[in-house]
């Protein structure tokens, strides 16, 4: 197994579509999967009001998770950031929901976007604190 | 956005290889990439000791996500379980390696398989208390 580093992490962070939110609350950990683009050493989401909202507001100290799995080699590798989740209002939103268009498409943006009028867009950053990845690279012959 | 019902639940979970093991303790929150074979309600895991081990001890209430994306359609599916996680011991530990092996090959029931001598083997269980599905599915046509 092999440690990334802080290029690799980023490089595979921009390769990436989707992460997976963990934070916590009361009610115990929530893991969400998220669409995310990376500028620097911070992550931005567009997504919808709901649960991982409330509990990243009450408490910002959450983690966030990528991986690549080949189903054929069993080659992986992983990145784990943590980070201080910070909503974002204003023009800040408005910035983080055309960054997010211009990296996945309008649509990709928010993976929630089925239902505008059911839900608020929320905009948040992850600005990250510490962040590790792995690999393990298995031969394509190996079946 | 389409909810998957309990069905569809448990197909896409037999179809998918690799999850997320959310859990948290005093550090705060963790989230790591597993390999995991579902049996009825619970999930089997096999695994390297580590700081989710020692987290999922503490606070055995932790969160297991599986998701798939689509790069080309924006399409996704996702399923949210929350569940108690059982360290397993003895014949049920033999059990579960044989179990992960049967289902993935003996070299990816472990993913984290490559250095036994530095860290020991864990085997656990999820016992499901509660799961979720999301589908969305977007036409191949869309770019």
């Amino acid at each position: 197994m092999d440690e990334l580093d802080r290029e690799q992490i980023d490089r595979f962070l921009d390769e990436q579509v989707m992460g997976r939110l963990g934070c916590h609350d009361a009610e115990g950990t929530y893991v969400v999967p998220l669409i995310y683009a990376r500028d620097g050493q911070v992550l931005y989401v567009v997504t919808t009001d709901g649960r991982k909202i409330r509990a990243a507001r009450r408490n910002p100290a959450v983690c966030f998770e990528v991986d690549e799995y080949d189903r054929k080699t069993g080659s992986w590798r992983s990145v784990i950031v943590w980070g201080r989740y910070e909503e974002l209002h204003g023009d800040a939103k408005t910035a983080a929901i055309a960054a997010l268009g211009r990296r996945h498409g309008t649509r990709r943006a928010s993976s929630e976007k089925q239902a505008p009028e059911e839900r608020a867009t929320v905009a948040f950053r992850i600005v990250i604190d510490r962040a590790t990845g792995r690999a393990v690279t298995r031969p394509a012959s190996f079946s």
